[in-house]
């Protein structure tokens, strides 16, 4: 077990990482919107390494082609004041019909939770990945 | 109940936000770190309208005198696909020793769950409460 001296919380590797996100389906999109950051929480499927989401047209999400963004998830106890999360970051872009993942993003089990058309795919594919557990 | 016609969402007002907010004991900072956003949870109190919480020195959140800044709470049921979340918009500032409120803020109850020492105290000043709840 690999731990951050600071901060005293055990630092998750990348595999672990990537099983945690295998095992949700809801976390939070941080964006920049006008140089101020945002959190959005959508419910999202891991396919390979990126996470993805649907959305509807006009939100801040799909604003531009490309766009530094975050991912995360966690899980808390707050009887035992203990918890984990995971950080993913990476980059935003719109998977389009004009993109060649297009017919497989369809095929991903990606229904939102919220109601209101969703037709906007978006993929955050990951730079890094980071997670921490509290000991 | 008010409605967002383009996400089916119930808008929560300002005051279900605040309840929420006062209810809960862990939730996530967004910040912006050199143009790119991150998430970092945190256990907070919520000191009239701000949002407080202690961290280490050296970390992402204290980096500057006044950045913007949000914070994030939710909860989600995955089994009914359902849940809430709400996002406060504002300012992330450092209460030092010398500024009036610092004995104050050393009365909160905002013990870190993680180890570590955490001797900078942060409070995100907010400028907007917003919520919603997938009906």
């Amino acid at each position: 077990m690999t731990v951050e001296p600071r901060t005293e919380l055990e630092i998750l590797d990348r595999e672990t990482c990537l099983a945690l996100l295998a095992g949700d389906v809801v976390g939070r999109v941080g964006i920049t919107d006008h140089g101020a950051p945002r959190i959005l929480p959508v419910n999202y499927v891991l396919d390979g390494e990126s996470i993805v989401f649907r959305t509807a047209p006009g939100t801040k999400l799909d604003d531009g082609p490309r766009a530094p963004a975050c991912f995360e998830i966690d899980e808390f106890d707050r009887e035992n004041r203990t918890g984990w999360s995971v950080l993913v970051i990476g980059w935003l872009e719109e998977v389009t019909p004009y993109d060649r993942a297009w017919q497989h993003v369809q095929e991903l089990p990606i229904d939102p939770w919220a109601g209101g058309t969703k037709d906007h795919v978006l993929r955050l594919r990951p730079d890094l990945f980071t997670g921490r557990r509290i000991r």
